[in-house]
């Protein structure tokens, strides 16, 4: 019920060749306030609930509570959801003992990749892809419940 | 999917010599914003996960999706929720074809009593018992969500 997560820019499309599956992600929020999101998702033909709290200090862990419950009650589910669903290819990829998921983000986040390694410990050692750039563990911007409300084509500055 | 309701003050309490069962109840919430609410229950030793929609102008029928849930999950969720869980006991009484259900509050509620009755549809005969009080159908102070926030004892003229 902990989430340990480092995230990562990427520098280029490599991804895609070394990637053993991929997947489309459709995901709405019930609430983004940072103490407690509720999140929930289309993966493919599967269907998820997801309840996430509050980021530590350094950004890495959190808790998160998630359930799988059936692709016709998530979509009535998005009906109700915040305005700005998200919408995303995930391509997962084996690095060392870890695996990354790389989203690429589409509809008004469009040009946005970003890599997700999820660990069993904060300090485990990570072997990094070719393809990864800098480190964004813990910017609240990157956030997908930030995303929602603030998606990636409207920063200054991209 | 669809959840229609009246509610009720409460005028004598008849209505625990007539209840065919109890239950305590404590839930919290994940979020209150009158378009989507996410609460988490414990009741008795049950729990359960419940998103609902915005109560329609009349304030009888709403979108409601519910899940159960293991007890040990719940209380891992009520950490993270908003401040201002809500205690109350819950006695189940049958009345003509329905279900009433009677809200004992607690805690920074306590005096206030609510009954519930759920329907099948929206102009439905009910025989209402003779405890029943005022009808308070969507008026939201009522809505356990609001509760949290603005309890019963914090309310003027009470």
């Amino acid at each position: 019920m902990l989430e340990i997560e480092r995230k990562f820019l990427v520098k280029s499309d490599a991804y895609r060749m070394e990637a053993f599956d991929k997947k489309e992600i459709i995901q709405g929020f019930l609430n983004t306030h940072p103490d407690r999101t509720v999140r929930v998702r289309l993966s493919g033909n599967k269907g998820f609930i997801t309840v996430k709290g509050r980021t530590d200090a350094e950004g890495i862990t959190r808790f998160e509570w998630e359930r799988e419950i059936p692709a016709v009650e998530v979509r009535a589910l998005l009906e109700i959801c915040e305005p700005g669903v998200i919408r995303k290819v995930r391509y997962l990829v084996r690095s060392g003992e870890h695996l990354v998921e790389v989203d690429e983000f589409a509809g008004e986040n469009e040009g946005l990749v970003v890599a997700e390694i999820e660990m069993n410990e904060i300090n485990e050692f990570i072997l990094k892809p070719d393809w990864l750039g800098d480190e964004v563990t813990g910017e609240p911007k990157y956030y997908n419940s930030q995303l929602s409300k603030k998606p990636y084509t409207t920063w200054k500055n991209v």
